[in-house]
């Protein structure tokens, strides 16, 4: 069996590759989850996604994504429970369609980046070869919507979490930082002297928002209107980017 | 004047989004740089993606890119004099199409990534907006091509350059680094313990080569196999993906 994980883009329909719907349109069988980490909007978006390129829903399976344990106090053990629980759900879907050859998973942004997908197909049982299609992610996404570049010329820079940041800070030699999965806006946490940011909340998507600045003059807007979006729509996902200046 | 910087994936004409060919669409002229520091191949690579989505040349201008003063010693100033040569080729090619109002350039991969569109844009006069549209760029195009995650669990990882590598060796608090922009197999002076890389030249093209295994075993095979290939080729476009156990 083959298992093609799709990078779909993050929420713009039109951040499909060719390769993207050649590869869907390849599939004997589309999975998509439903709700768990994700959203219901981002749910009925992949849904759309797949119809529009499919024509209709006859090779879409979809299934339940399985919670966390949040009892199980080690993260890497929590997480990788997780996953077992997550190929099982994909083997079981799988099974409804025996004679599926060509099996498509829609992967948000690209497969590469915080993303378990590549890990749970690995859980896989049987003769399964896996490939992926790569897929617009949230940081590209974030510096095409504000204009920016990633690096500074011939400079590093580096991609890493909210929990990171908060519980190590700035790290060193680096004066570019992508941030991701941050719930709790952890650049609060930063001396913000000669920071900037630039922040962006469903990037790609519709309902697009951006902000930048100072850190010390934006830092606090950003909360608030996070705040404000995230009880607007019941959810919120958002990234940003930090430059020092030396 | 609408400025559109198009990023365009790294060679395969399937990495083309949905956006980025509406944008090509929408534009009225469509600059391709000839040579300079691409290669012939790429420039009639480019040549083609455009004529595939446009259907005829006639909107299409292109210009020859000037070259780097190798007498100016500071690194910072040849790339700016350079960028000042470049935007200046930019204006005579526009001012040849007066009626232009949407002038589009197509960018190798992503915009925001080690590339001095956004820089040049900026230094065009008169009333100019920009917007850029993203494009699979070579990291993930690389990590699609393996099979692997950028980022380990929760971790974070680094993008720089060969030259910082060679400078100043393993950066700290990270494990997984991405290098681009690497003439000289930078990894060759790293002690390979414990590392392994997953390496990648014309990632995404035709001729894509892979290799991948323990730095100690994979990295001296890994430089010859550059070096023919270059030879082969007349030139070389690879990047590697490196990552320590701890
Ligand atoms: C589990 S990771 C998945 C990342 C995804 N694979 C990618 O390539 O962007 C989820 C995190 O990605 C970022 N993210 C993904 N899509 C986003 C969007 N449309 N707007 C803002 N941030 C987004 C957020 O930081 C979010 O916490
Ligand atoms: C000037 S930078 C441009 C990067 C480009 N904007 C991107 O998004 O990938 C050129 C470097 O990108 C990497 N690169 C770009 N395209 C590549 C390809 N097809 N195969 C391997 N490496 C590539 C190489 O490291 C090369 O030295």
């Amino acid at each position: 069996m083959d298992i093609l994980l799709i990078g779909i883009g993050t929420g713009n329909p039109e951040h499909l590759t060719l390769q993207a719907i050649r590869a869907m349109k390849r599939a004997d069988l589309v999975l998509i989850p439903r709700k768990g980490d994700d959203k219901a909007d981002l749910s009925a978006l992949r849904r759309a996604i797949c119809l529009e390129v499919l024509g209709d829903d006859s090779r879409i399976a979809e299934f339940d994504m399985p919670v966390r344990d949040p009892a199980n106090p080690s993260y890497l053990s929590r997480v990788s429970d997780w996953h077992d629980a997550i190929a099982a759900r994909w083997a079981d879907a799988i099974a409804t369609r025996p004679q599926a050859e060509v099996v498509a998973l829609l992967v948000w942004g690209d497969p590469a980046l915080y993303d378990s997908s590549l890990r749970i197909a690995a859980r896989l049982a049987g003769e399964v070869t896996v490939s992926v299609v790569p897929g617009l992610m949230s940081p590209q996404v974030l510096t095409a919507a504000h204009g920016i570049a990633l690096n500074d010329i011939g400079a590093p820079f580096l991609v890493t979490t909210g929990r990171r940041l908060r519980n190590e800070g700035w790290p060193g030699g680096v004066d570019t930082l992508v941030v991701m999965l941050d719930g709790d806006c952890s650049f609060a946490a930063l001396d913000p002297e000669g920071v900037t940011i630039w922040w962006g909340a469903y990037v790609g998507m519709e309902n697009q928002i951006l902000d930048h600045g100072p850190l010390a003059e934006a830092g606090p807007r950003i909360r608030e209107r996070r705040e404000a979006a995230r009880a607007a729509h019941g959810w919120i996902m958002d990234i940003y980017l930090l430059r020092r200046s030396r």
